[in-house]
């Protein structure tokens, strides 16, 4: 398996010459994660964030600063181009970031192609090709099995295969876009038949984006112990769902309507490279589960093919915000609680062939922890709308209200290196049209 | 409802100066329809079908032969310019094309801009953002729900929502390229756990795609009175579908691997322009069945929103080809065997605000008669396996083999029209890898 190692750009003893990026929560020198922003005024462009600010890769590039192997692919209005190159590009891309923006000799040079984020825009980092959700996120699978099947949570196929569905890619959007409470169908449970109008139970759900690097040729699988090279790199992600919409017309074939109005990430890819001191163990399965099918199993992946890092859900309510209240945390857990690791979404979802392409999006599908406390939505945390949460201003939700926010985050902790965070990715409930 | 209309360019007796177009089975002058092709040691570009011959529109556009407003949207390598143009546009484009292609005082200047057909590579006419599958065969739905559950074979959402997942865009392919057979798990009904392998139940669906014309911006319905607005034009499905591994998998999020790793369209874009003829009502609901619900009730849709095609399906096995037998027919039936019209489907998937985009195919789900002689799918025709189907050489069919073609056609006639067909859409089985 091969995980990008870890090598001296991860070094915590590394600091940055730009004002703000060392100790910063997200973005130190360490992290260098990939995006396309726009200046004021300016066409969205490739960049790299550090600290608060933002390093204009084309205008880089244009200098000649940067590797050759990645100069025309940094060029474009998508990072597409960037993940379709070898890993061992970003890797230099990488290491030449690391250099520029932490050695002082560099600073005259590049200084002039940084830009405040908080002048810039930021955009999705990639035209997706194809979005795929999973639900790999055990205590999810099981919270949401138990509303309606008590007895048996979990359904046969989940412990040998890593479900997954096909999402929406045009309605993915990046951080800050409002999201439009969404019109459809819903039947109440005693209702003879359906009736159509704004959601009543508009939920969150806190999931890992994956961003596929390399592709394979449509027909040809991805071997387990190559998965790892065609992940570019990872990002937060909110499938938010109409349940009353999902309840009612999932079967036979699937979510539909109660997913694809939007999709939120947040903006910065945070590249496999930057994650290599992040590496754990994929959590040992409890007794008596089976082994992973032999196209899935891979001892390499197993020890290291898992993820330290956290994720939390916060929400700011429009009351909130008015009482300048800070956002209110709803849950946070370890990302590690994926029944099935990246790499084996990847080999099983190329298993059959399928071909996966630069820029396509996985999702990992809602990631609860065990407890209460790291419920990745509010379907869990209200037991389906029944047990309210509480906000500080003394508000209730059962569901998501308008002008809510959600904030999720992502941390990425490992002893003896610096953290390095996801960035944010929210967005706020505009009312239905 | 602002159908295209019936014009001089639909008159049966209009003939076309290029040889073998009059009377062609499928692109008589009447058709015109719009795709992607190569000529040799070409490279790809827009063209138009016209009997077995094939004009080069990029070409034409150079040349100040075409109406301004589509010029620079045929210059692409795929559809998708000319598809997001307003679609008086495209009657534009047709308007002029018919009037080149039959009046021979044109012949002298059009000529140098035509192509043998047999002579080209025909390629996705688009570049697929988003791929939706949709359920309206109401008899296939029933015929599948009967082989699940025999006293209650349509779901209670059936007869409110038209049933649609979303499926792969990446591995949509143009008709003539091989399918490699997918490997994937499957579970035998009384096995304990699932194996790995090539898939034992491959079979076909014969589907009617729809090519979305001009999209809706994000957050933005649909109404079902200008949902005829959008259709840029129809082709030819084949869902390819593992069925052994759709069993295991499909519960709870629907199909994925067993549907993802290829589907194949015909290369022509019938334009919803040369379908004008071709409107007839849709179906009236059986008695009892629910009036769709507001959003999706347009009286005109109902008075014409239906097509007058009759789509067939043709296996050729490689013992079949070696005897030199044609192809042998296993269905036929007409495209109104949907519970939902075309626009119906349109205005359902963006009612939540889900943004379609130019160049986005919608596929209608497996068309079947209520007659065993218009099943769209082997599952139906074989009863799930148990019924072999038998071929002209005496070989037995219970899902497709190895080294069998699957040919799909479709045709539309109208009485005092000339009818047009969808050309072929076909693809041979390779062995697993």
């Amino acid at each position: 398996m091969s995980f990008p190692k870890i090598d001296d750009t991860h070094d915590p003893a590394l600091t940055s010459w730009v004002s703000g990026a060392d100790g910063h929560a997200d973005f130190p020198v360490q992290n260098l994660p990939l995006g396309i922003f726009a200046p004021k005024a300016g066409a969205p462009r490739a960049g790299v964030a550090i600290g608060d600010h933002i390093l204009d890769l084309a205008q880089c590039a244009e200098r000649g600063l940067l590797p050759e192997a990645v100069r025309d692919a940094v060029r474009g209005r998508t990072l597409n181009a960037l993940f379709a190159l070898p890993s061992a590009d970003r890797l230099a891309l990488r290491r030449s970031l690391s250099r520029m923006l932490s050695d002082g000799k560099h600073r005259e040079s590049i200084e002039p192609c940084l830009f405040a984020a908080a002048d810039c825009t930021l955009h999705l980092p990639a035209a997706i090709g194809d979005y795929t959700d999973f639900y790999v996120g055990i205590h999810h699978a099981t919270n949401v099995g138990k509303l309606f099947r008590p007895d048996n949570p979990l359904l046969p196929n989940y412990k040998y295969v890593p479900i997954g569905y096909h999402g929406r890619a045009s309605s993915v959007r990046s951080s800050g876009v409002p999201v439009v409470r969404p019109r459809g169908q819903r039947k109440a449970p005693d209702a003879d038949a359906p009736t159509v109008g704004p959601t009543g139970r508009l939920d969150y759900e806190l999931e890992l984006g994956v961003w596929i690097g390399q592709g394979n040729a449509p027909g040809e699988a991805i071997p387990i112990n190559e998965a790892a090279g065609h992940v570019a790199g990872f990002c937060l992600l909110n499938d938010w769902s109409a349940r009353d919409f999902q309840a009612w017309e999932y079967v036979p074939l699937g979510p539909f309507l109660a997913k694809n109005f939007h999709s939120t990430v947040s903006p910065w890819v945070v590249t496999a490279e930057a994650m290599a001191p992040f590496r754990i163990a994929q959590p040992a399965r409890p007794e008596g589960d089976p082994a992973p099918l032999p196209y899935l199993w891979d001892e390499a992946d197993q020890a290291q093919g898992a993820l330290s890092l956290t994720l939390e859900v916060c929400i700011s309510s429009a009351k909130m915000r008015e009482a300048n209240m800070p956002p209110h945390r709803l849950s946070h857990g370890p990302a590690s609680n994926m029944y099935w690791t990246v790499q084996q979404i990847v080999t099983h979802h190329a298993s059959n062939g399928c071909d996966l392409r630069p820029g396509d999006l996985l999702g990992t599908g809602t990631i609860s922890a065990a407890e209460r406390e790291g419920y990745g939505s509010l379907l869990e945390l209200t037991e389906g709308g029944k047990t309210k949460v509480l906000l500080p201003t003394g508000e209730e939700r059962a569901f998501l209200e308008d002008g809510d926010e959600i904030i999720l985050r992502g941390r990425a902790e490992a002893a003896g290196f610096a953290s390095i965070g996801l960035g944010e990715c929210r967005a706020v409930i505009l009312p239905a049209k």
